[in-house]
C-alpha cells in the first residue's frame, strides 16, 4: 500500500519532487497536486497520475491524500503547514517553513499542542552522505569537542532578481540548518562582514558575504556565502574541535592529467551536488510514514530555528552589528527542557 | 503497471535484489521466486509479497512474471536464460552467463535467432558513477587514443573455499568486462604472473597475481588481483591515452586529520562500493523492460566473452604462457561484422 | 670572497641561522658572533670557526664584519639594527624588526634618510615554495581580483608562557606579513572574535582565536590562530578571487593505505615546514649582498606594518572592537606615495 | 678547508653539477676541469674559477684535486673511474659506471682488491624526499613484505636520437637502480610487452613499454616507460605490501578552481622533479668525503647491477622472451655473501 501524497504547488521544484515521488521513491505514490496556476497542476499531474484539486485545503482533506507536500511560494507555506496539522497529517514543507517568526512558532505551537511530530522542513544536507560522514566522525568523539567550523557556499552565479538579504534568506540557510545538526548546538548571535563585491555581477549586490555566528556553547562559525563565483558551485565545511579537524569530501571525480595539469570536475550545477540527498531524504520521510513513526528529520522548530537565525543575519547585514538571535526556549517536543 | 518479475535463486545475492526491486527501484514488483532449497525461497518471498512457485521452468512460464532475474548457481544459468529466451521474456542473469564457452554460445545463438536482444548479463561497473566519468572522458577524446591501462583489484581477506582459478573466473571477470567496455575493444590474450604469495593468509592460493592482457588494438593491460590485501576493498583503474590519462576516484570520504595524520577512508566492505551501482543497473535495466526497448547493458555476447576470457586468464596461470583468448566473430546483433 | 656575517645573539635562533650559514648557504662565513651570556657565544661561535665579539656595537663596527645578523631578544634589535644604518651594512633582523611602532619608525626614518634599503626582516614565508605558487597564480590574474583570504595557522602545543597576545605578535604575525605580500595591499583594520578555548590547555590563554583582517582594498582575511591543536603542524592559506580560488599545497607526504585508511603525514615539527624557505631566504640575503644590490625581502616597512598591525589586533583581542591600524603613509624608498 | 673537485666532460650535466658544487653545495670547490672540446672545458671553468687540465689522466692525478667527478661520455667512465682507483681517490660517476657488464665488474674488482669503497653512481633518487618517505614506510615494516611494485616513467617528448633501447638504458635505470634499494633485492628477470606506439611520435620507436621484473624474494614489479606522453613529467611508484601499499608522493603544488576544473601542476620539465635530489646528493657526498668515510650513495655494484639489468631488459624488448639477469654474487665489500 503505497503512502499517498497530495502535493501543493506545482513549480520547478514541486515538479522535481513529483518525479522523485513516482520515478525514485518506492513506496509512495502522488496522488493529487494542486497550484494557484490550474495548467501548471496539470500538467504536473499528468505525468503521476494524479488528480488536480482546486486549492491546499482541499487537498489536505482529500481522502486519498495521506501525506502532503508542500512546495509553493513562500508566504503560503504556514498555512498549509497549519491546516495539515489541523488534519493531523504528515506534512513536508520546502524550506522556509514560514517567513516570518511568529508564523513558524503559531506552527510549533499546533505541534507541540497535538503533541507529536507531523511537519519535516526541507533541509536536504542533513541526507548528504558527505554530511553524515561528518557527523559520524565528530559523534564519534575522533575530533574532540568542536571549537570552530569553517564553511563556504558557493554557486557560480544568481540572476538579478537575487538580492543581498538572500545571501542569508536563500543561501546560508542551508548551513545555518546543517551546522544546528552536526554541532548539536544553537546559533545565538550574528554578524556580516563584507569584502569587496565581485565586479563581475550586479551592482547592487553585496557578494561576497562573510557570516560569522558564534553557538551556545561558545563554537564559532565563518561561512563564506559568494554567488556569483563563477568557477562552480562548491560546498566545504571543515569542523575544527579540541583533538583534530575533519572536513566535508569533495564529491568524487575522475582525475585527468593533460597538458601539464592534474584536474577534477568541479560541478557547476547544484542539482547535481545534492541529488542523492535528495532522493535519501523523500525516502526516510515516506518510510517513516509507511511505518507510522514520527519524522525524524529537520523539525518544526528547526524550522522556526532557521527564519530566526536568517532574519537576525539580514539585520546584521543591514546594520553591521552583531545581532542576537533571541530563540526561544526549545519545547520539550523537540528535545529541549521548555 | 509495474514490471512483474520473476526470481531464480533466494541465496544472498538472490535476497539482495529481491530487496532491491522491491524498496529501492521504482516501477518493479517480485511476483515470483524460486530455488532449490523451498524454505528459502519462501523466506525471501514473503517480504516481497511474492509466491513461490516449484522451479525455473514454471518461473518462466507464470502468467505474472514480465521478466526473470537469475541469481541462482552458476552452473544452472544457461538452462534458466535458454529457457527464457524460448518464452521470449526479458531475463538479466547474474555473472557468468554460463560456466562454459559453449554454453554461452548456445545462449547467442539462440538470442541472435531471435533477432533481438532479451538477455542483460550482471556487470554492475558499466553503472557505476566513477566509471561513467572515466568512459566520458575517453569518449570525449580528453585523453587521445588508449595505450595501456593499470588495474587493481584488491579485497581485504577471501574465505578458504577460494581457489587461485577464482582469482580471474569470480574476481577479475569484473575487470575484463569493464575494460572491454570502456576501452570498445576486444581483449586477445592473456599472461598471469605471480609474485610471492603473501604469506597472511592459505598456502594453497596464488595471491596476488599480476594479469596482463592484450587488446585486439594492442592496448596492452595489467591488472593486479590481490583478494588478501587486509587493508581494504580498493578498486583502482588508470587509462593511458597519447594525450594524458584518466584515474577511476576513489569514493569521496571525509578527511580527517588527527595525530599527525590526515587520514580518508577506505572502504573495507565491497558492497558499499558498488551498491549505487547495483541500484542504477537494476532502474535502467527495469525501465527498458517497461518502454519495451532492447536492453542496453551487458549482452548475451560480453557473457560469453567474460567466460572466455577468464577460462584464458586461468590457463595461462596454471601453464605459464600466454594465452589466446580466441573469441568467435562478433554477430550483427552486438553490433560485430559477423 | 665569501660574505662575512657578524651574529648577534646565539640562542637557539641564532645558532640555526649560524648552522645554516655555515653547512647550507654558500658564499657565506660567519666571522663574528657575540651573545649577552659570552659562553653561550663561544659555544656558537666554535663550529663556524668565528670569534667572539663583547658586544653588538663591536660586532657591527668590526673589519671582518659585512652584514648583521640579528638574532637577540626582541627588544634590543631597534638598537643593533640602528647601528648596523649607521655603519651602512646590511643587516638581516629576525622579526620583530622592533617590539614598538616607534622604534620600528625610527628605523624606517634612518634607512630613508640613508636612500636605499640595507635592512631585510626575517618573515621566511615569502620564500617557502608553496607560498610562491600561490603568488605566481594569484599575479598571473588566473583567479582574478582577489576578495578574500581564508587562512589557518595551527601548532601542536605551546608552552605555559605563551600569551593570548602573542597569538598575534608572534604565530599571525607570519601570515599578516605574507598576506600583504601576496595581495600587495594594506591591512586597515583588525577584529577578534574568541570560540570557546580548548580545555587540553592553560586556562589562562585564549585558544583558538579567529582574527578578521580588512586591507586597503576591502578584501576580507579570517585567519584561525589554534596554537594547542594537538594533531600537527599547520598552514593553510586560500585565497578567493573574482574568477576562481588558489590554496596553498600540503606538504608532499606519501599516502600509506593500511587498516581501512589512506593517511599522509601532517607534520608535527614546525621546523621542518619552513626549513627550505629559511634555506631559501638566507641564501638569497647573501647573494643579493654579494652582488651588491639592495635586499628584495621583507624590509624595514613591512617590518613597521607588521609591528602596528599585530599590535592592533592585541588590541581588537582585549576590546573586542574592530581596530583600525593606523599605518603611515609609505615612503616612497619602499614603493610608496609618501 | 673545502674538498677540492676535478670534472672530467663539461657537457650539459658536468656544467649543471660544476654550478651546484660551486653555488648550492657548501664545502666543496671545483679546482680543475677537463674535457675532449678544450673551449668547453674553458667556459665550464672559468665560473667556479678552475683551471683547464688536458686529460682526465692529468686531472686525476692532480694535488690540488681530493675527489673525481666522472661526467663525461658513458663509454669513456670506465677508464676515468679505474683510473681513480687507482690514485685512490674518491670518484663520483654518472650513470652508467660502465656501457658494459665487464667493466663494471672491472671496476667492482678493481675496487674489492681495495677494500674499501671509493666509487659513488649517480642514481639520484635515492636523495628524492618522496622516495625517502617511501623507503621509511617499508622499512619501519607498516606495509609489511612488499609483493608488488608498480611504476611508472613518462616524459613528455624525447628527441629523433632516442632508441627504443634507451627506454631501458636511459630511463628504466632510474627505477631498476631505486627499486633495488627500496626492497633491498635484487632483480633476477626482465620481460618487456609492448602496447600499441603512440602515433605523436617517430614511427622507429618502442613507445610506451612495460617492463616486467621479478627480484629474488619473488617480488613482481611492473613500470610503464611513456617517454612521449606529452602531458607532463610524472613519475609514479606504489608498493604493494602484504599489510598495505605505500605511494610516491607528487610534488606538491597549489590547487586552483577556476572554470568547473579544480587543478595542480603536473611538472613538463625533468630537472625540477629532482633538482632537490641532486643537491642532497652532492652534499652528501661531499660530507662523506671530508668526514673521511666511505660513501653511502649507490656503489659500483649497483652501477654493475644497473648495467647488467638494463641489458638484459633490452634483450627482453628485442627477444619478447623473459630474460634472466644472471648478476654474479654479490662481494663482501657490498654487503654481499661472496
Amino acid at each position: 500500500m503505497p503512502v499517498r501524497v497530495g502535493v501543493i504547488g506545482a513549480g520547478w521544484i514541486g515538479k522535481e519532487h513529483i518525479r522523485r515521488l513516482t520515478d525514485t521513491v518506492t513506496g509512495a505514490r502522488v496522488t493529487a497536486v494542486t497550484d494557484i496556476d490550474a495548467a501548471r497542476a496539470e500538467e504536473a499531474a499528468i505525468p503521476a497520475g494524479a488528480r488536480v484539486l482546486p486549492d491546499g485545503a482541499a487537498l489536505i482533506g482529500a481522502a486519498d491524500v495521506d501525506a502532503v507536500l508542500v512546495t509553493s511560494w513562500g508566504p503560503t507555506h504556514a498555512e498549509h503547514v497549519l491546516n495539515a496539522l489541523a488534519a493531523a497529517k504528515p506534512v513536508f514543507c520546502e524550506k522556509p517553513l514560514a517567513t516570518t517568526a511568529e508564523d513558524c512558532l503559531r506552527i510549533v505551537e499546533a505541534e507541540t499542542a497535538l503533541g507529536r511530530r507531523l511537519v519535516q522542513v526541507g533541509f536536504m544536507r542533513r541526507y548528504d552522505a558527505g554530511y553524515r560522514q561528518v557527523k559520524q566522525v565528530i559523534d564519534a568523539g575522533r575530533i574532540g569537542e568542536p571549537l570552530i567550523v569553517h564553511c563556504a557556499h558557493r554557486n557560480p552565479a544568481v540572476p538579478e532578481s537575487y538580492t543581498s538579504a538572500m545571501a542569508a534568506l536563500d543561501t546560508a540557510v542551508h548551513e545555518i540548518d546543517v551546522l544546528r545538526w552536526l554541532l548539536d548546538d544553537e546559533i545565538v548571535s550574528a554578524q556580516v562582514v563584507t569584502p569587496r563585491a565581485t565586479s563581475r555581477r550586479f551592482a547592487h549586490l553585496r557578494d561576497p558575504q562573510i557570516m560569522l555566528f558564534e553557538t551556545a556553547r561558545g563554537v564559532r562559525v565563518d561561512l563564506e556565502v559568494f554567488v556569483n563565483c563563477r568557477y562552480g558551485y562548491d560546498i566545504q565545511c571543515e569542523v575544527v574541535g579540541e583533538e583534530g579537524l575533519v572536513r566535508l569530501p569533495d564529491p568524487a571525480s575522475a582525475g585527468v592529467r593533460t597538458a601539464g595539469q592534474h584536474s577534477t570536475e568541479v560541478l557547476t550545477d547544484w542539482t547535481e551536488r545534492f541529488a542523492a540527498a535528495f532522493d535519501t531524504e523523500f525516502r526516510e520521510w515516506i518510510a517513516g510514514i509507511a511505518a507510522g513513526t514520527e519524522p525524524t528529520g529537520p523539525s518544526a522548530w528547526d524550522g522556526y530555528a532557521a527564519t530566526v537565525i536568517t532574519s537576525a543575519t539580514v539585520e546584521a547585514l543591514e546594520s553591521g552589528d552583531v545581532v542576537a538571535t533571541g530563540l526561544k526556549p526549545k519545547p520539550a517536543l523537540y528535545g529541549g527542557a521548555a
